[in-house]
């Protein structure tokens, strides 16, 4: 998407036609700046300190990570480091590893002196398919937008809240959330975004607003507590949230606090869509509550937080007394009963077994 | 309550007889000190600034407020100057104004020379029956918890969740949510609080996780987001918040992010109490959702926010894109339905009309 109104992804090849390029995300909203990568353990850094994050991004990179290896030593060992390197960057996402099998075995595959050429391309398709899947999700969730719009008669906005990012800046353009809002601005359709903040990563209000507000798209950040007021007063027309892992009957992991936002909507009669790319989907999972093991995290991300000080220099501030014990949950599961629809690539569909097989019929043996 | 093993009140006379002491509240929870009013312009900042907050706080305030200008000067203007004074601290806050009536109409009815003497023995007496008010709320929601107790056959921690602070702090002492959880724990009882931090002014975080920690209770702090999380996994026996505005019929306008949380317990099957003295009913009121109006504060409460450094020092960081657009609606508003009980100094009742008019009989002609 635009960035004051350039275009960007957020992983690119270099001119010199084989290092990468990408946008450093450890330092929005506060500054924008490229950092170039140039060997398999900068790629490396660059999954593991957040530079880049979001599930496709993280496979992008390591794709890449995998021809920068080539691009220096394309023996069968520099191969396997380069596939240990970056797993170990973080063992929990599923791109990550998607990627790094399908490079491995594309790449062991062929000769030695084929491999380079075939990373880059095979890093490029893996780009390109991230984007064409996004916009899939953009065009279907889009046309549901399109109808909010059309039933409010054609000329008020149309008010989406979102929690997190699940925006272009997650993925290597367009985002998952995020594509439907992005088709539907770029085709002229009214709509304003309701920004969770997203305590305790703040990826809502640090993210999301600079992404939107880069492109045009009309916002507004909230704290995490406002939704349920919103849509008690008719302020929100949809929820659009992305999801970590989906399982088989449509039950939604996604970012903390998501729950009590579809709680919300469904005590409002307010639509709440979840977009998602297929590799989501978890087919063995059918119930998420009971299944899925949710995340804790470092506890100084509740009690800790960084921002830039007026003077513009970056600052961390201690919230709870000295001492304070902190919890910090990651993820919340948010059963389907309360999910209007999944926005896929491939359609949207009702958030259970029935709905996700008739998108993906290939998938009925599986489908727990 | 006590801070660490001291008794304290929120506000106290001096030991010179005359001026009042506070706690300011500015500085919690990053630095305990007391301040010294000495003058009816002292008071009102203090209540301006936020020094005192909480409503009951604030009319205890307003009244010592009265009785220091009548330190100074007894005179029908001194009377009229001060209530002028301290009504335009908080023009919304229901206690101030109650406070000030009652003591502008005790002190107007008496001679100059008995209006000194008369406004600090009343000044006492709003604080003693607000500790009373407390004290019965905590009675009869401490009450609550030994029954959750003595279901999880007597030996397993309760672990209550609360939501923004009406604690001891926020009242003269005990607080009103709050004062069941201390009650049980004066008595035994092993009670565990999950303290939402309560964005943006975090109310949580700061003020809560202090007064629980300085009396010894054992608590957690997590984001908003947390709470339907532990919630879906039995982590949460029950819910006792605040509320600022009570209706006729059971409705709670309090801290925004309230009503989320009642969703998830009503979802989860977890009893969620609201804590109050009779003085927060609006017995004219019945549909809280479309009849109270709800403030909309200033945005750099989301878009900035303040803590310590680890140096110790003060600081205030902004978390958002320069120049982003930003929402801060400061309540909203639960609707009885999602209730299972009001907490009053009188006892416990379901929120509904007949539910608060059973225990405020002679409030039945005027209940909406």
């Amino acid at each position: 998407m635009n960035i004051d109104g350039t275009h960007f992804r957020t992983i690119w090849l270099s001119d010199d036609g084989w290092s990468v390029e990408v946008i450093d995300q450890t330092l929005l909203p506060h500054v924008f700046e490229v950092m170039r990568l140039t060997t398999v353990a900068e790629a490396a850094a660059a999954i593991s300190t957040m530079v880049v994050r979001g599930a496709p991004l993280i496979g992008a990179t390591a794709a890449y990570g995998m021809a920068l290896a080539m691009h220096e030593d394309a023996s069968d060992q520099a191969l396997a480091a380069a596939y240990t390197a970056l797993l170990a960057t973080r063992p929990t996402a599923v791109n990550l590893r998607w990627a790094l099998d399908d490079m491995q075995t594309r790449l062991g595959a062929v000769a030695e002196d084929r491999r380079r050429e075939l990373a880059y391309a095979r890093a490029a398709e893996i780009c390109d398919d991230d984007v064409a899947t996004c916009q899939g999700i953009g065009r279907h969730g889009g046309a549901l937008i399109k109808d909010a719009y059309d039933r409010k008669g054609g000329k008020d906005v149309v008010n989406v809240l979102t929690h997190c990012n699940a925006g272009w800046l997650a993925t290597v353009d367009w985002g998952t959330a995020l594509a439907p809002i992005y088709t539907a601005h770029n085709a002229g359709i009214p709509v304003h975004v309701w920004v969770d903040e997203t305590r305790p990563r703040n990826q809502g209000a640090a993210l999301t607003a600079y992404e939107l507000g880069s492109h045009g798209v009309p916002h507004t950040v909230i704290v995490d507590n406002a939704g349920g007021h919103l849509m008690q007063h008719g302020m929100v027309d949809m929820c659009i949230t992305g999801t970590d892992r989906t399982t088989a009957h449509g039950d939604v992991c996604n970012k903390i606090g998501t729950y009590l936002k579809a709680l919300a909507a469904h005590d409002n009669n307010v639509p709440f869509y979840v977009g998602l790319p297929h590799s989501t989907i978890d087919w063995t999972l059918g119930d998420g509550v009971a299944g899925i093991p949710i995340e804790q995290r470092d506890g100084t991300e509740v009690s800790h937080i960084s921002g830039v000080t007026d003077g513009g220099a970056g600052a961390t501030v201690r919230l709870v007394p000295k001492g304070a014990a902190v919890g910090n949950y990651a993820f919340d599961v948010t059963p389907a009963r309360l999910v209007t629809g999944l926005i896929t690539e491939r359609g949207v569909c009702p958030a259970s077994r029935d709905g996700l097989v008739g998108l993906y019929p290939e998938q009925a043996a599986s489908a727990a």
